[in-house]
This record gives C-alpha cells, structure tokens and sequence, in this order.
C-alpha cells in the first residue's frame, strides 16, 4: 500500500496534482508542527491510560514522536510529500518507523478535526502570550518617554486644529493607557483560547474510553471545550484573538499617523531617527518616516484579514468544513504583522527625536491658549462660560485678522470686546500674561487625568505599578504552561 | 443674538443648508438624548460641588433638564432645530428657559468632546445589558429544546457530508455553549464601556475645579477613563463592542444556516412554524425561512458596519475628529440588527417543528455509522485503527456501488473484506446488528462532552445551573445602576 | 380573504408581528415605489401584448397604476400595512380597486424575484445617472479652480514630507484626472446595469407567451438579462456598482485629507470657507474642517457597506434568497453617502480659501529645491545622477544642521562639498540662484504631464474638452430613457 | 563607498536590522522584477534619446540589463541583499558592473515612484491576461457540460426549496453568463491598467527631456497616465482590478456552494470526481468536496484582501506614500488566489459526477410543478392567477399533509378544491398528467431565457460565438504587447 492512500480506501484514485496543491496546508502547517507533535504526545498518553496502546507500544511511538519533535524545534524536519497536511504527514512518519500494527493505533478515538484544533489552540496561546510579552514591552517604553517630557508643551489637536497645549509627556500617558486596555482584553480572550477540544474526535466523540481531562492537564488546559461538536466546528476563539489584534494595530496606526504628521516639516515636533527611517532614491533631502507608514498600513491589512476570517465563518454550516483550514494563515498573518509592528515602534519610540524648541514655539504662538483664557475669565470675574466663550471667540478673531498672537493683546483690548459682547469687566492688568507662558496653562488645570505636571507625574507613577502588575501575572502563566509541557515530556519519556 | 450663533463667535457665516444637513448627527443623536440629559444632570450637579454654580442656579437648571427628560422619555421633545448635535440643542434649550446668564454656565469645564464620549457610554451600556438578557433568553431556548430531543439521533455532517450520527438535542447543547461563549465576551467587554471620561473636557482639562469621580459615582459607572486625551479620542471600547456582536452575529449566521438546510425538502429534519416562515406569491407550494435568511444576512451586514467602524478609525489623527460622529449610528445599527435577531431566533427556535421520523429514517439510512463500525474492531478485535478504518472504508464502497445500507452487509461480507485487506478476523455473528440502530450508536460513545444521551442529560444539568448564575450576576449590574441613577434623579430634585 | 392572507394559501397562520417586523422591507421600498409602479405597467402592457389580459382589463389596471404612480411621485403614497414588501403592497392596491378577477391577473407571468430584480435595476440605473451628473459637475469645480493657480507653487509630498515643488493648479488637475477615471468606470459599469430581468418569472420563466423585448423596449432599456436563473439570482451588477462607488469615495477620502492636512494651522495653505466649517463649543479660536472630515469617514462607511453586500453574497445558494432584500438599503444607502459627498465637495471646493502668501513663502523655504538642483548638474554638468543625488544630500544635510535654507548656500559650498564626494566641479556663480525661485523650479520641468504652467495649461484646455465630451453623452443616455418612458405613460394611457 | 548607502546621504546611519526588515519589500519584489528590468530597458533607451545617456553607455547598460532579465527569467536570479526593494537591488548591480560613471545615470529623471508604479502596471496587465485566459478557459467547460444536460430536469430553488422544474443544462448556461459578465468588467478594467506612468520621476516630473510616448510604444501600453501626481499616488486601477476579482471570486463561492449542497447525501445530484475529493481520516464513508470547500473560504479571503486594500488607500494624503508598498503582495495573492480557483473549477466542472437518475427521481416527487398548474389554469381556464395561485396552493397542502406527490392528485380533487376557493371549474381528465413528467414541464415554458430545452440550445449556440469573439481579442491584445516587448528587446540590443 502506498502512504498517500492511508486515508482514501473509499474512493478509487489520488486527487490530481493541481487539486492536492489547491486543498494542501502542508507549506502553512509548519506553523503548527510543533503543536501537533506535543499534542499526539498527550493523545498517545490517553491512549494508554485507555488500554488502546500497551505500555511498549506507547513507548515506541514516543520515541518516535520525540525524534520529530527535536527535529521541528531545530528547523531541521521538512513538511513535504504528497500529504494534504500535517496531521497525514505526521501519522505517516509513525506509521513508517514503527509499522502499522502499532503506528496505526495512534488516531484511534481522534480525527483531524479535534487533532487541528488542538494544534490551532495550542498555537494561539503560543502567539498570544508573545504578542503580550511584546506589547508590555512596548507600553513601557511609552511610560519611559512620558518620563522625560511631561513639562514639554505641545498643542493637543482636535480636528487636526491646534485646541488646548497638552505635554507630550502626557500625549505618551494617553497612548500607554490606550495599549494597557489593549492587553487588559487580550488578556480576557486568553481565557477562551486554552482551553482543550481533544477526544471530539470527528465531530460527535468516540466509543474509545479515553478520558479528556488527562490532555487538558498535560497540555497546561485550563479546561474543556466540552460539547464535541463546538470542539471541531466552532471558531469563535480565533475571531475574538483577531478582533483584538484588530484593536490594537488600530490603536498603533493612530500612533504612526499622529508620529509621521509631527515628523512633516511644517509640524516638526519630532524626527524619527536614522534608524528608522529611509531615504529618497531621488531627493536627497528626504527623512522618510516609513516604518511608521507601513505600520499604518499594516493596521489596514490586518482589518482585511480579519475580515476575511468573519466571512469565512459567515453562514457556514456547522460541524468541520474545509473552508476552517483558510483561518489559519489568516490569523498567523495577523499574529506576524501585530508582532512585528509592536517590536519595530518599541524602537522607534525609544530612539524618537524630539525638537523641544520647535514644540515650545509653537506652543507659544498657539491659540491654544483661549480655553483657558476664557476659563480664566468664568473663574476669576465669574462671567457665565458661553459668554466668556464669545468674548474671547472674538478676541481670537481679531488677533488672527491682525497677525498677533493671543498673548500679545492688551487687557484694555480684551475689555472693550467683551463690553461689546455685552459684558462689562475690569481686568487684573496681568491677567492675560497669566497665561502667555505654556507651562502655566498646564498648571493652570484641575482634574484628575489632565496634563498639570503633577497630576502627569501621579499618574505616571500609578502606571508604573500597573504595569509590574500585569508582568509578574503574565509571567506565570507562562511558567505554568511550561511546566506542564515539561512534565508531558518526561512521562512520555522525550528528552 | 439668534440661537444658532451659540458657537460661532470666531467665524462670520453660519453653514450653508447643505452643509449643516451634511454635519449634523440631529436625527441619530435621538438614540442619546436621554442619555446626554443624565450626564448634563451629573455635571450640573458637579457644577454646583465645584462652586460655579450657586445652589439656586443649580435648582433651576435642573428643574428645566428635569422636563426635558420627562419630555424625552415620553418620547414628546423632538430633535429639531438649526442645531449640529442633540448637545447643541440641550444647551440652547437651557439657555432658552433660564437665561444666559445661568443656562450659559452649563457648559463651563465640559466639552461636546467629553459630553459626546460620555452619553455614547451610558448607551452602549444600555443597549450592552438588553443585549446580554436577550442573549441569556435565547439561550434558554436553546437549553429547553435540547431537553426534548438528546435521543433523537439526527447526522453530524463534516463537509456538508454525514459524519457521525449526533442527536438533535446535542445539536442545540452546543450552540448553547456556543451562546453562554458570546455572552461572557460580552461581559468581559463591559468592564472597558462601564467608565466616566466626564472631565476631560476638549482634550486636556479643565482648570475648574471638578471632581470628576463624582460624575462616576451619579452614573454608576465603575472607574474613570483617566487620561483626558484618551477619553474624548479613544475608541477601542466601541470597537471591541462591535466585534464581539460580530461574533455573535457569526454563530446566530451559522445557526441559520444550518435550519435553512434541515428545512428544504432534501433534509427535512425541521420546518419552521407559519409564524416564523414566508410564502411564495407565486410558488404555491413555499414554506419559506425568510427569518432565517434575513438572520444571516444580517450578519454579513454587521460585519460590514464593523469593518466600516474599523476603517473610519484607522490611521486617524489623535485628539477628537469629527470622524467619530460616525462611529454612533453605525454601533446603534448593529445593536439594532443584533437584538432583533436575538429576539426573532428565539421564537423561532421556540416554535420550530421537529419532523422526527425523517431524522430516524435518514440516520438508520446513514453510513455514518461507520466510524462506530471501525471502533468497534479496534475495541472489541484490537484491529490497529489505521487498518479498521481501510476495512470499513472498504466496505461502504461497497454498498455504495449497490446501493445497500451499512447494516445490510452481512458478517462474512465484512471479513472476507478484512482478509483481502490483510487483517483475518472472525466477527462475532452480532457485531453489525449491535449499531443498526442509531440509538445504539449514540450510546456507544464514551467521552465526556459526547452526545451519548447520558452525557447529554450531565450537560443539560450543569448548563441550567450555568445559566442562573449568569442571570443573577446580570441583575445586580443592572439594579447597582438603577439605584445610582435614581439617586442621580433624587439629588437633582427630578420628579 | 383578508388582504394579508394573498401569498399564504399553503400555510395555515399568519408571521407573528416581530417575525413581519424582520422580515418586512416595505419602509426600504419607499425607494423603489414609482420604479416598480412603472415596471409593473410595462409588465401589464406585456400580458395585454400575450393575450392574458383583455384591452378593458389591462386600461382598468393601468388607470389604478397611473393613480398610484401620481401620488407615489408627490409622496403621497404611505407604504403601509401588513405587507411583506411593495408588490404585495402594489397588488393589494389594485385588487381593492379593480376587483380579484382583473386585478388577480397582474401577477401572472411574473414573481416577485423579477419583480423586484426589475425594479431595482430601474432605480440603480437612476441613481447611477444622478451620480454621473453630480460628479461631472464637482469634477468641473476642480478644472475651474485649477485655471487660477497653476503658477501657485506649493511643495508636493511623498512620506507626507516636502518633496518637489509642484503647483496647487496641477493638484487640482490630478484630481480632476482621478474623477474623470472615476467617471468613466461609472459608464462602463452602467452597461451591465441597464438590462431587463423581466420574464424570468420566479427563477425558471414562464409558461404564458410573454414577449420579454417589450419590456427593454417600454423601459429604456439596452438589453435582457437573457438566462431566468441569472435574472433572478445574480447581484454581479450590484457588487460592481457598490465597487466603483467605493473607489470613488476613497478618491474624495484622499481629497478630505489633503485638505484637512492643509488647512491646519501649520500647513495653512487653505481655510475652508465659514460656510463649510464648524466651530467649537468650547474652544473659541477654532475653524473645523468637519465637513471634510465626515467625507473621510464616510468614504470608510461605505467600504464596511460594499463589504456587507460582498459578505451576503459570499456562498449564497443560486436563486433567489431573501438575504437579496438586504441588498437594497445597503446600496441606497452607499449612493446616498456618496451622492452628498459629491455635492458638499463641490461647494467646499468652489469656495475653498487659498493662503497664496503661505503656499509661496512654504515653497520658498523648502528643500523641496534639491532635486531641481541636482537634475542641473546632469544636466549642466553632465555628474551622473547618482553622484549628484549624493552631493546636493550632503548640500541638504549641511543647510538643515545649520537651519539656512538650500538657496542660501553659496556657490563655493557646493563645489566643496562635491569635490569631497570626489566629483571636482566649476559652478557658473548664479547656479544655485536659478532655482531660488519656486516658479523657475516649475518651469524647469520638461516632461508631459508635469507642473510647468506651460504644461498644465495645456492639460487644462484638453480637460475642458474631455468633459464636455462626457457631459453630452451623458444627456443623450439620460434623453433616451426619458423618452421611453414617456412613450410607456402614454401607451398605457397615463397622465 | 559601500553599496547599501546609494540613497542615504542625508541620514548618518543606516536602518537597524529589525527595521530593514520591516520595510522592506524584497522577498515580494520577486513578482516584478522582470518587470522591472523591462521598464528599465525602456527608460535607458528614453535616457539615451534625450542625450542623458550616449549611445555607448547606453549599451552597456543594456548588456547588463540584459543579462539580469535572462537570470531573471530563468529564476536564478536571487533578490538578496541589503535592500529595500528591487529598484536598490537593481540600481545597484548595474552599477556593480559599469561603474558608478555610467551606472549612475541610470535614475536620472526617474524616482522609485513612477517606477514602481510602472513596474506594477507591467505586473497588473500581465496577470489580468492570464486571469481572463483562464476564465475564458473555465467558462468554456460550462458550455460543455451545459450541451449534454439541456434535457436533464431538476429543481430550481428559491430560498433553498424547490421552486419551478429546470435543467441542469440551464444552469450551467447561467453560470456562463455570469462568468462572461465576470470577463467583460475584467476587459473594461484592463483599459485603466494599461497605461504608463514612466517619467512621472518622484511626483512632479523632471528637469530632463525624456518623451513620456516613447515607453508607451515600447512597452506596448496604450497611453499614459498624464498627471505626474496621479502617476506615481493614485491607485484606483488597483482597487478596480481587486473589486473585479472580487465578484468574480463571489460568483465563484455560489458555485462552489451549490455543489457543496447537490454534492450532499440528502440532495445527490452530482458528485465531485476522485481527483477532486478528499477522504476522512477517520470516517471511512466519506467524499469530502474540499476543492469546493477551500473555494468557498478564499473568495472569503479575496473580500478582506480586497478590503485591506482599500483600508490602505483610505485618507491617505496624496503623493508617494510607503503605505502604497503593501497594496502590491495583497493584490498579487488576489491574483493567486482567483487563478488558482478558476483552474481547479476547471476541473471540478470537467470531471463532475451527475446522478441522472436522482436529479430525475428527486423532479418528479417536486411540488415545484405547482406553478405551472396555476398557470395551467390561467391559460386554459381563464382563471385570474391569484385565484389558480390560491386553489393549488391548498391543493399542494393537501398532497404534503398526505404524503402524496402533486401529480397524484385526480382532477375531481382538484376541482373540489377550486370551487371551496371560489372558482367553480371543470377540468380536462388530464390536465394534471400533462404536468406530471418534468421534461413536459420544461417544455410549457415559452420566454426568451427560460429552460425549454429548445431555447436552451439556442442560447448555448449563440453563446459559443460569444466566446470565440472573445478568444480572438484577447489575443490580440496579448499579441500587440509580446510584439512590442520583443521590439524593445531588440532595441536593447538583448537577446
């Protein structure tokens, strides 16, 4: 008999070339080779533990599996063959060095449908505890730069409108907590991603007496994905690691956008450094920001891939379908474009230039300063704020008619629009020099969450802890899984 | 001065028609006006605790906002006007009935772009909670028709091709899981709307000296979203909101898909009631399960206002962007075909017909038994799986080339096959007969989470408890907040 | 009978309220009301043509159907009842009027599927039109702004960094160009839209003689959609429709966020006009682009809404399905958006502020010179461009360390800085002064297509051609339809 | 001078790994680098006419060029190195190999921009020829299949149940159609593709005198794409190209799931051949349809490429943008993706598996013949249609309330049902029988389009004209540009 038939004694003849190309995952599969073996592993324990294998029979296969597995890890084993995907591959391989009368006990009470879930699952957790790794990493360095510059004005936009002067050191705070909700939710998926389907078999569990529970320990599982039939058809789990992913590369495309604008010469507030940067092949006086770019990009990428992945399950029948082996170089692709861009703006954060002159100036020249000239005028003179809105509205109006920066009108001035506007005041003769430095409109504000240095410095600190919080839990989490895999490889007797 | 001008001191025209039809959110901000009437009555009440507002303006400020709720509750006060937005017209409406004087208090420290970001919140909240106790009643629809048919044995398909025989009643056990899954995202979710940005006014602060923790308390949210630059340009929350209906409008698709299938003429397992189903105006003989189809269109409609959601936020500058006005009727809409759907599978699940006979007939006729066929020689005759399975396979050809069912093929039928297959066996004379029936064939199943009946009765059990728990956990969010809102009503002296 | 019970003799109960609530789209039909009043005329002179119906009966039902139609075009006709849709709706109102006898005959040789396949290519063919008028119109608004600055030099960007000094006229020509191809993918798109389905009966035709010519003919239409089964079941006219708005609408995207960009308060090259810009609550001095950046958002609406109608058309069973219904609101509402973007952008454009002053003295500044600079010493010095390219960088590197602008650099400089990168050149004294001036830049350019005023006066003339071309084919397309539709209202003896 | 520096005057440092890495597109600069070479080829013969370039080096580097495109051609050509793109990599062997004196010439007056544009358009035009030789390709098995089953009767559905008799032959010959259709927008859209941006340099042309219509001729194009801005940002051909496939690849899926469900136990009327089919790894009954399947999943994926592309595009300010980098590998998989498919189906249709005998049996028992009862009624009894609509829609209630089929039913049952409907009538004995063979059925119907096998055959011969028509200009067009290209090589010298 020859190995590709091991599946097709139904049907007379081999899938022509073209086809077994178009349905092959084999090339895609490597992503999940590693998996598969740790996962045949525990499978091949159940067996045991449910008389389908003697005690020498299951040794054997492990000493098989064990070879492979050393081999995947070193990038030594090749996927290749007339095989539709792993999971044929792998039990070939078996099948080969050990014979059929043992190797071809090792899919008893499992299908491909369970095996690639598990591989899938097992794979997700891998890359999503990486993806969290990196984006704490990459929160931190926003914090460390929000160190530097929380006294450093720069105009906060709205409408890409100069609105109110805000800190950088503030604007890195913002992006932080941004990508902490990011993790805070990537966390919650975690939950739904490890959990085992193994022993669905095809779609509807098996007659062999194998108990589940024993992969979800071995595997470091939190627990089942009980009911057979979710176990190999739903997909839910890998829309919502998507989904997230979606989020964040959504929040790091922002990130990239407000970066590559300030980096215009006509903002100027910030230089992404040479290291990240290109240049023209043309015009010699280019600094082009183009890891920023093309993380902008990819955030647009992901969107499409993730919703390719809803549009694969939309409509589809339940129980496995074919079409669920597309989700997996979809969400891998994801996975790769997240990781990369979180690793690559950790650079360019850490090594961003930034032009302190240039974010002072403007800042100085910056209407910005209105709202709080107008607040200046509700707090001190008691002037109801739509109206002290209108007056200094006018005001505004004037000095950009005129060419004159705010903090260049008198206070005479300002007394005789706001009589126009129907409100009569006297003016403190510094009250608008009050505000002509920056820096004083910052300390000038309350709440909590605003950019006064202090309150930045508060909240800093706060995060700091936040931040020590969510490593040490991520940490053991991990350490929690790789105990178990190690455990799984000494009962089978690997390494 | 004519209303219209409120804010429009800095320019000189008004908008042309075209343009103000084109800008404003009037008619979709219909959806948060009871909302922004409660988070204007926080603020007031703010106001007053900060000392912008005296006790007695306090009073009749929210004597007026009072009327206005009552009015917009009942569904009286119309949203018309020159105005941009429902905030614009709340502060003209105000001003109107107390004056500039007082009324043009109301918007000192707060911003549309606060104001916006936090009647958004209050709704999602809102339409999240009657989500979620939609979702748990379907649900329950589900958990009471599994109850009645965990032995109505019905085929599993894998590639729309008949797999393993299943039971109708383990069918609707796993979409339950597949609900309770959609639900608990949901909850996970809520944990990111539930927060205040009151406070942040335009994007920075405020230099009143606003508590903005009290706000929260009024609300009933449970935290603040700190960072002001966050709170009025973050939207990850209403993101993650819309992904996670995506998904569960993903399951609600298949589900659909799967009764539009068992519904035509082919199948024949269910039939949608009359309530539940079109006819043709021309076919006479149409029982149509329009319901069911506009379900999964709807589906790939929210996927669609989900990704628009995502592109409209892609690559936008920090800070708050007219773009965002956007993102409102788009996430209403999907809670709108979300919740309807709930509601419309419900009866739809509640009223279906089940035709029992065909699915008795169409399993006992079903070479879906073959793999309980192939177990049976590994269990009972320790065939290697992998050779069992070329046995069987075998065999279905077989019968398939003459049109026989499994179980007519005779005991030596089946072990000369085994022989030529290279496996010599001697079969028990009964060994065919003991899986003619399909309810044999569910029985024989021995993993947890299987749909042997047993299993399923286990499962049904633990689920009801599952469900109760989520119930009463809904409740207590939903009371702790109707408590803080008729506090809220209480001190602002409302009704 | 009651009126509902028309299409339900097969089923015994009518759909339960919230079941017609889903499923009803008689609120959408609003939209297709007068074309499917008109359809159905040109079908009721067809069964007169086929001898179904008698000259008396086919003038009594034309003269209900003219009455209906007068008031469908003032808005008189409320879509009301328990109908599913407008042709139940449609039949019902003549069956009161005429009687079932007569009335009772409208149907025959026709379904709802080619109903309202019919109705929906009458409507997407105006819509297409009203789409292809606007767009001349706004594309003409950039021709026109185009002729009053192709000598305003403005730095073009790649990277969102200065790049070569272009010129706002040729801007405004490329964007022209874009709408124009835009325009021309809407014609083409136009012939597979203005087919008839008419005839194709419920999926299969029908056995009454109808001659389905007649109705291309009555309706201005240029063909059939010959085979019943595509007349009926394909959407491909729909998606393409739904694509070519899409990418017309990223082209305005692109256009809203080059405006934006410039209208910002450190680009400034632009100020929309009052009339096209909102104003802030809360912060006085602010001017917002916010009808542009709801064009911006728009553009992303429409992508999620293209791709709702790709996703419900994804593995959807040939024939017709009521997922189709869905099809229509999506694509109302797709023409909508982009229908008023066009008109707003024209206004926006057509009263656009232009900062000359700003746009000279950014350019005069800029670095955007060197590449003119280094294409002279090709040119003049016959240095191979890649060397030149290295000296004028280093030229650039030097003038930004020191903050002095390229023009600013001596002769001498620049011959030292080449000979160190090991190309010794004898500069003529006023090399570098040739280039000072933004406008020499411009008329340095030699190539087809670039911004020489030369040049892009030129283009515009050819432009003005062009579109005059396209808006008298236009006219002609619209002419003719209108005369067959005249002809069909007095065949049928209307108005 | 090292190699990696060519463009990097004006930075001191180059990108770090990580960041290289990230931007660079060299491994998927594979696809157009033949490409590229050609443009290349085309630019030094512009160069050489515009006197940049002597005749002698323009030679020389034509040798090396010609060199390149033979390795190229060949595969041996390995893109390595530390590049950003293909261009560096390009540039920078030339000037490996004639020296930097020459070699260095080689991008006067062209930029990365309009080359990669240029490049891209080659590329574009390339794989749309072979996509619409493979669509004519597959198409052209529908006609095929169509001739031998014009006569064979099955169902037709609406809403997945059976709705009027049809053929399978019909079917086919509708597919056809939309498969046509599917060609002619790919054929309109190629015009928008064929065009050459060359000279367009970084984005606003060059200082050289280089004739813009000598690349056109050379490279076989048919215009230019004029303005320099729209040369080198926008990408509207693209995202027609990728919205083409994109229906296409929809038309596809509904194939491919009409297939899937007649593929089915339960429907039975065809069967996919062996070669493409999979088997099970564990149900040995099974003939997975999985070419069908993965079909199905990747035009799910072509949306959200599709998708991406646009995401990328949205508000993208204009100009040269790096974000434009990532639109190339996303519609290359497009293309792949849909080639691939379109060959697959090809072999799918050729090698169906049709169960004459079940698409006959499954006919016969269809109450789909109702229809053409009613209007057996209508035109032999004068029975307005609601009314013979509303008699055998009781009539087929009975018959499904029974378990008979409609032609079971005698003459006396129905007359009694009509006159209890109101309609008194007397009947012919056998105006039933007439109906009850499906191929009688199928012959009732009169309209143009419709399924009478008469009909049938005419559509099929016309459409076989239509298909050579369209044979013939694609080979025109492919033939017009291999003459121009081999035309250019000899210009070159190469070869």
């Amino acid at each position: 008999m020859s190995e590709e038939s091991l599946y097709r004694a139904r049907v007379s003849r081999g899938l022509c070339p073209k086809a077994l190309d178009f349905v092959s995952s084999l090339r895609d599969d490597e992503r999940i080779l590693v998996d598969d073996i740790l996962g045949t592993l525990a499978h091949v324990l159940g067996l045991k533990e449910a008389g389908v294998l003697t005690e020498r029979e299951c040794r054997k296969i492990c000493r098989v599996l064990g070879g492979l597995l050393k081999q995947a890890r070193s990038g030594e084993l090749r996927l290749e063959g007339p095989y539709e995907d792993v999971h044929e591959f792998l039990e070939n391989e078996v099948i080969k060095r050990v014979g059929i009368e043992i190797g071809g006990k090792i899919h008893s009470g499992r299908s491909r449908n369970d095996q690639v879930a598990l591989a899938i699952r097992l794979r997700v957790r891998k890359e999503l505890l990486k993806t969290c790794d990196l984006l704490l990493k990459t929160s931190e360095e926003f914090l460390h730069r929000a160190e530097g510059c929380v006294e450093l004005p720069i105009p906060f936009y709205t409408h890409t409108q100069q609105a109110q002067i805000g800190s950088l050191g503030h604007y890195f705070l913002s992006k932080f907590d941004d990508l902490l909700e990011d993790y805070d939710r990537l966390v919650d998926c975690f939950k739904r991603v490890n959990l085992s389907p193994l022993g669905a078999c095809a779609v509807a569990g098996t007659g062999l007496p194998i108990k589940r529970e024993m992969a979800v320990k071995l595997l470091g599982f939190s627990g089942l994905v009980e009911n057979s039939l979710s176990a190999v058809s739903s997909r839910g789990f890998m829309l919502e690691v998507a989904s997230c992913l979606n989020i964040l590369m959504s929040d790091l495309s922002r990130i990239a956008e407000d970066l590559i604008l300030w980096s215009s010469n006509e903002f100027g507030f910030v230089t992404p450094s040479d290291e990240y940067a290109s240049t023209s092949s043309v015009m010699p006086q280019k600094v082009n920001p183009c890891t920023l770019e093309l993380m902008r990009a990819r955030a647009a990428e992901v969107q499409g891939l993730c919703m390719g992945l809803f549009s694969i399950l939309k409509g589809l029948v339940t129980g496995y379908n074919r079409d669920l082996q597309e989700t997996k170089p979809i969400l891998w692709k994801i996975f790769d474009l997240t990781q990369d861009s979180l690793a690559v703006l950790k650079g360019v954060i850490s090594t961003l230039k930034i032009n302190e002159e240039r974010c002072l100036s403007v800042s100085r020249g910056s209407y910005a300063l209105a709202l709080d000239l107008a607040e200046g005028l509700v707090l001190e003179y008691g002037v109801p704020f739509r109206l002290a809105h209108r007056v200094i509205g006018q005001a505004v109006r004037k000095c950009a008619e005129e060419g004159r920066k705010l903090t260049e009108l008198s206070v005479q001035e300002l007394e005789e629009i706001s009589e126009k506007a129907g409100q009569k005041l006297k003016l403190r003769p510094d009250f608008i020099k009050k505000y002509a430095e920056p820096l004083a409109s910052l300390r000038f504000r309350k709440t909590r969450g605003s950019p006064n240095p202090a309150e930045a410095r508060r909240m800093l600190l706060k995060r700091r802890g936040e931040l020590k919080k969510r490593r040490r839990s991520l940490d053991e989490v991990q350490n929690k899984i790789d105990k178990s895999i190690s455990e799984l490889l000494r009962k089978a007797g690997v390494r």
